[in-house]
């Protein structure tokens, strides 16, 4: 397994399209610094076949510490979610909805 | 809560560079189809301060489905996931690590 890095994609992105390595970067950094600015304003992404971003509220909550029995208010979060494309889940997700019977003994 | 699509941000990444539409659109569809085939091939993604993307194998399991009590094997599949980067999670997600005791009644 290796980890590509934005500056391997904005390389090979430069090789295919002939564009100015500087251009290309500038264009991807402002991209996913877009979605990052949309998402901080509530706003949701939705790229065809690759897939949506957007920011779920969980509401507050008690919980207790499970050792000193101390009820705690877990105050309302926000988390990103990023939900599959079509494209993406097809390609990578393998015998998502195929279920078994398991064989009688 | 706006729906913002990649025309969107191409639209909007031509106009604040001076690049050419169609090339913004071309670096970034071939950004976005890049992640899908670097993740169809195993890898994970890394972009600082954005996030992760990678591929989780979840295993092969039993499963009973509780109106008819058949057993089912539930096969083995892959999900993809993001875990949002420090500069995405810091202006989005509020209040993530504080707890507060509850009040005493």
């Amino acid at each position: 397994m290796t980890t590509v890095t934005k500056k391997d994609l904005v390389d090979r992105i430069a090789d295919k399209t002939g564009q100015k390595r500087g251009d290309v970067k500038e264009a991807i950094q402002l991209f996913l610094d877009e979605v990052i600015g949309e998402l901080t304003n509530g706003n949701r992404l939705e790229f065809r076949d690759f897939g949506v971003f957007e920011v779920r509220e969980r509401a507050s909550r008690v919980a207790q510490n499970p050792k000193t029995l101390e009820q705690v208010v877990v105050p309302a979060r926000k988390a990103v979610r990023f939900k599959v494309g079509r494209l993406m889940r097809e390609r990578i997700v393998v015998g998502e909805s195929h279920s078994e019977p398991v064989a009688t003994r």
